[in-house]
């Protein structure tokens, strides 16, 4: 396998974005991307996008977005792993570049999620829990994700503050990433007394609807050092799957298919979590950034709640995560989320993350999650 | 890039399967491809599916599938290039074992397209052409590809008559594939007078609403070495992009997606198109297997009637194309397709093709397609 950079990132503003349809979403952000890489030629491009379908009544995403782009006829394809569409896509791209079969690859995700109803959101976000099971008892994904916090606070005492701190946390970051969806603070007070969407979960817990793209360029180390402009290696990829149903979980406070998609991911890498100054998780709901705390190994379990407590996820704390605002702040566009997640870490890297900088960061993870976590996705990076 | 080699197929029945959910018709088939390959673990899986959530209200199908499959935690990935979407998968697998990263890797196709109505079936496919501009004016692919087959008719000459004989061909053909939804034989007569659908295009020119999955073992030639069964070996693979508007296109009578798709995959393979004893391509209606025989250079451009007209394309002709009855007989669950046609041509180089056996084949081709030709993926195959 070839070795594997990133050379370029594109982003734009997420939040309701009304005036824009979702190829005018993802073709700018596509378009800044290549001209951050210098790049205009692409060998192949991938796109992650969970419900394009059920959103916008749009498949073939790969034809539409490379025939908007301007790209025909480099191959272009679409790839789905519900939240984890972006991360996936990264992944698809990676193994390409690191095949040989391609050399420059651009890597996509969108997702335009306000052109429907509350209730049609609701509805798409839910194929991606187990339809007939899941989805025929009427379950949503904050309702998963409620009884996922009961048996967390139940198991280790997490408290219903603790809960209300990574929101605190990364609405603090997000306020200091101006391409967030919601960038400014949220008090404890505001998140405890907000509306309840499923006990104990209040919307300040769960990540917003978004429209949104993010795009990243890939291309062999070879060619990347061929430059002159810093980039950033992938070392590690890793992917696991778990059961689509979390009733059929051993155990409802641990995402087994983030721990092992890290083991793969820093096995690659050759490195420890130790080694890694910052991550980039999948904050839909508050309880998930505390549950994937502990499978990271970043805290054992069911210390993930004490760990936000204590600041040690914090911009400053010994593992900051999220410093872009994560999901909960910068918005969730489910298919672009994974991509935006290892853009902020390419920009931390290169040392471009303005006010919310992790200073000295040298290495950092991202950890994408579909469902419940019955998929995950993580990469690690490398400052060159 | 390592070589690959495919060491296992599986399929079952095709057809109207409303005993069936998605997830039992995958398992099925995938159960049988890793028994043919003799294969229990796998490194990972790719499945190609267009629209689950249109038709089945289902995302995340690699972590659903894995999980009805038993083979948690591997990763699972889903792809999708709409019709294209099985040969998608075919090609990311390829890459995933060229790259090294994986040996063993399932690829599948599914489709579940007859639990909804036939007008929702038609909304779901129309969604792989442009939304916001063909889909907006009504047009769905019934009508797309009859103003093809106007075009082609009005500038070559095609007659009426020689689209009627890629059907009565390809019905003969899948009268001898016991999988095939409908195995039995159709007159020209039977055509010329079966019911409008878009004028000129009639039901009995049109591939059919499916039920049906297809799945392959993939993995590196070194493996599939030390085993003793015979294997067949993929020795290209190309793909190429179009817009995904057929207003867009210079030509309406040329697929500029398959010829430039097909030149890669030949290229690769380092072989021409004579080299090829059989073909497996997309005629999701007559005038598209018309179109393909020429993009893929079989016969002059415009030549693509007469071709199938003096029996250059039946199985004893020079370049058989679709023994295994096509997409018109053996049925169209959209994901499915491409894999489906990689079973055929793997079952004919292996001589287990039966009644429909094209002798002596050493090499044979699949061309899968998204929409009017927005995407094209092809393959090339070689008995070891």
């Amino acid at each position: 396998m070839r070795d594997v950079a990133v050379i370029g990132v594109g982003m734009t503003k997420w939040g309701e974005l009304w005036e824009k349809s979702l190829r005018t979403i993802f073709t700018e952000t596509a378009l800044l991307a290549l001209d951050d890489a210098g790049v205009d030629t692409i060998d192949s491009m991938v796109v992650g996008c969970m419900s394009s379908g059920l959103f916008v009544g749009q498949e073939h995403l790969g034809s539409l977005l490379s025939d908007y782009l301007g790209k025909n006829p480099a191959p272009a394809a679409r790839v789905e792993s519900a939240c984890s569409s972006g991360g996936l896509a990264l992944r698809q791209g990676f193994i390409e570049v690191a095949s040989g079969l391609s050399d420059v690859v651009l890597v996509g995700g969108v997702e335009k999620m306000t052109d429907v109803t509350g209730c049609e959101a609701t509805y798409a976000l839910g194929t991606a829990a187990d339809q007939e099971y899941e989805g025929y008892h009427g379950l949503t994904f904050p309702a998963l994700y409620a009884m996922m916090a009961v048996a967390h606070m139940h198991k280790y005492g997490t408290t219903r503050e603790q809960l209300a701190q990574v929101a605190v946390k990364n609405h603090l970051n997000g306020s200091k990433n101006p391409l967030a969806q919601f960038p400014f603070k949220v008090s404890m007070e505001a998140v405890l007394s907000s509306v309840l969407v499923a006990d104990p979960l209040r919307i300040l817990d769960c990540s917003p609807i978004t429209d949104g793209a993010a795009a990243l360029v890939l291309c062999s180390l070879e060619t990347a050092r061929k430059r002159k402009k810093p980039f950033v290696r992938i070392v590690g990829s890793g992917q696991a799957s778990d059961t689509i149903a979390l009733s059929s979980r051993k155990d409802f406070c641990w995402i087994e298919s983030t721990q092992i998609a890290a083991q793969k991911a820093l096995s690659m890498a050759g490195r420890k979590v130790e080694d890694i100054q910052l991550f980039e998780v999948h904050d839909c709901f508050t309880i998930a950034e505390i549950m994937i705390t502990e499978a990271l190994g970043l805290v054992k379990k069911g210390r993930g709640g004490k760990a936000v407590e204590d600041g040690l996820t914090a911009i400053g704390g010994k593992f900051p995560v999220n410093p872009s605002g994560g999901l909960k702040a910068k918005g969730h566009p489910v298919g672009a989320t994974g991509v935006a997640q290892a853009i902020e870490v390419v920009k931390q890297l290169r040392g471009e993350a303005g006010e919310r900088q992790v200073k000295g960061a040298k290495r950092g993870l991202t950890q994408n999650m579909g469902g419940t976590g019955g998929s995950s996705v993580v990469h690690i990076f490398e400052a060159d």
